[in-house]
């Protein structure tokens, strides 16, 4: 069996996102790439000279910035319709009634999902997750959430795994089904968390799912209804996520953290008890800026605390409908710095390391280190701090995913 | 002489900002082009046969939305270096003073703005214009300000000039020497005045200035000071704007009004002499949510009141690298709505019919009407109130600036 071919990517300034500097900063490095994975890393000097005549491809970058390919970590790609006409009529001072009345609301776009065929769903989504990507977004999770119902909570799960396998991108996809109650279980949400534990099985033995999540807070789902939900993945061997204490506090990242959970996400109103008990389980605490904007909250999740506390911080675009019709993580970094007063550094690690921790993928992926997978992107930049500073333009320019570069599309 | 070919571009849903509709939208829209200038706009049924038949292009956009090209009537685009690690230090948590010592503030970008080369000035803003581009803009208004000097004023100026020259793109130079006291200057900045307003006869004599502006507040310079660079502006016939209100009230915007301003801009802690002034002079109120959000300001601009007391609101980019270095004009849009909430239809007119008048432009520039220039965008998007929902994605299809389309770069 021949190996695969050897690329030198040199002359980068490497932004690796490893322990040890800030940054994990080497200049003047290297990046020898091997098939899909990264065979070597380091400042250009140390690269033995027998691994650097094995490179068939030679690569100078003159300098430029290179990071891990970014990953955004918490999505709602898939979905029909959009809701600018209600972002319209609560700006013309339309009461909630009266938009609820025009259709609005997260109703409106379980509806427009429903009627969407396959394909156009596919092309929406393709057209976000393009969107993302060409800003060096090279995984992305893709959450269920606007079918509620067996067949078209499936039929979103499909489409997002088909984006895995049709764009040069790593998917993630993530079951949830309870998203909110769907009209058909108006006064019933018990017999629906039922129901959403039955596609579970379904949707597992298709291979449809990576991991389960829940909205718990006081419009969506109690804890006693997210735990049993949090037991049906369990049973299954999936691991779990959670839309915890965006709106109220709900205790829901402690629960999320009793069951190991990948990460407990927004956490606005996450309490000290939450934060400790996601610190011992190593949960990550998933920041969404976008949302935090778009719905004008005031009330900041607790980042100092999560700091002081060693618990992962990951940022996230929350791509949706209602609450962050945003597509820009690069703008995420800077929300995240100007809105929750994380450094640069952190900002980066939340979309690189922690992001890859929150989908299972600490091993693998959100570092430039030898055996990972060759996911980075060259940016026309000449420092990482740049990448949260910026906002509103695109500095990259060059993308290379699971070892092969990606042509702009 | 021959007349310049005609182009009709056909099935157009177009937002032409003209009164009498919302959005002034004309579904199964025509525009007829002549050279720089649009000869026809209406509805495609009534377009005169014997006009259609001038036609020697003939473009279909299958229901596309078109508007006018968007206009950014306040960016401050010529500058040297950026203000990233001062962004990093604040968020490390750095003193005032910890940043001043390590070079930071806006005589930190005084330094690397004269010590850069034309080449390099011209460069750098040319690739922020491009950006802005991108996203549907053929009107930019820049403001000097960052030299600081009686050369280095008029070199950022001519720098502006050249890219209105060589880009396809309308450019107003605002001259904005009153923007801070440079250091040559400390403690005397009555004497700076003065400079400034010499400068000013030298730059007019070159041509270099469409408007005067300047930084009216306690961190910048008095009322008095700034009625001599208005008085200075007077003498050369020059129109002016201020940068008011932004920080505290001087009540700058009434005084700008007395002089017949253009606009007034930022305008946080305007009061209501200063809105009643500006109704009066008919002084288009520009605000700035990029700054509002980067500075995290919680004090809003009276919106409300300005509408209602019929004052023109325009929207801008503001870019500048200490307080808003973004790059996205639809993104102010969206901020525009979701942070100043105003209505989608409003945050449009902001970026064309009242930015145009903002910068002496009403009579040519930010509608789709017959005898205005030909500057149109067609956009990925079925209704304009998606332009201010989305955010982050960059929807724009085709631009045609003077009626020559723009190959996307
Ligand atoms: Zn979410
Ligand atoms: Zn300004």
């Amino acid at each position: 069996m021949s190996t695969p071919p050897l690329t030198l990517w040199r002359g980068a300034r490497l932004a690796t996102m490893c322990p040890g500097a800030p940054w994990g900063l080497i200049d003047d490095g290297a990046l020898l790439v091997e098939g899909d994975t990264l065979r070597w890393v380091g400042a250009e000097h140390a690269l033995p000279p027998a691994l650097a005549r094995q490179a068939e491809h030679d690569i100078s970058l003159d300098g430029a910035l290179v990071t891990p390919g970014l990953i955004d970590c918490h999505t709602h790609l898939v979905y029909g319709g959009h809701r600018a006409t209600e972002f319209e009529l609560r700006l013309q001072g339309a009461s909630y009634d009266e938009i609820a009345r025009a259709g609005g609301g997260i109703r409106s776009t379980v509806t427009a999902t429903r009627v969407a065929t396959d394909a156009l769903l596919y092309k929406l989504a393709a057209q976000r997750a393009r969107t993302l990507m060409a800003e060096g977004v090279t995984t992305i999770e893709i959450k269920s959430g606007y079918g509620l119902s067996a067949e078209h909570e499936a039929r979103c799960l499909r489409v997002a795994r088909r984006l895995g396998r049709e764009l040069p991108l790593t998917v993630r996809c993530t079951s949830l089904g309870a998203h909110a109650v769907p009209h058909e279980y108006t006064g019933r949400p018990d017999d629906y968390i039922d129901a959403v534990c039955d596609w579970l099985t379904m949707q597992h033995g298709e291979g449809l799912v990576d991991a389960v999540d829940a909205f718990c807070d006081h419009i969506a789902f109690t804890p006693a209804q997210t735990r049993r939900i949090f037991e049906a993945a369990r049973r299954l061997g999936l691991p779990i996520k959670l839309h915890a204490e965006q709106l109220s506090n709900q205790h829901g990242a402690a629960l999320a953290a009793e069951f190991g959970a990948l990460s407990a996400d927004h956490l606005e109103h996450l309490d000290d008890a939450g934060i400790a008990a996601m610190a011992k389980a190593g949960t990550v605490a998933v920041l969404l800026p976008g949302a935090f904007y778009f719905l004008r909250e005031t009330r900041l999740p607790p980042t100092p605390e999560l700091r002081a506390a060693g618990v992962p911080i990951a940022i996230a675009s929350d791509h949706n409908p209602g609450s962050s019709p945003g597509l820009s993580l690069l703008l995420m970094l800077n929300m995240a710095c100007t809105l929750f007063r994380m450094t640069p550094e952190e900002a980066l690690a939340g979309v690189t390391v922690h992001a890859a921790q929150a989908l299972g993928l600490a091993q693998t992926h959100g570092r430039l280190q030898a055996g990972r997978q060759a996911d980075f992107v060259v940016w026309d930049l000449a420092a990482p701090n740049e990448l949260a500073y910026w906002f509103g333009r695109n500095p990259c320019r060059r993308i290379v995913r699971a070892g092969v570069e990606i042509e702009s599309t």
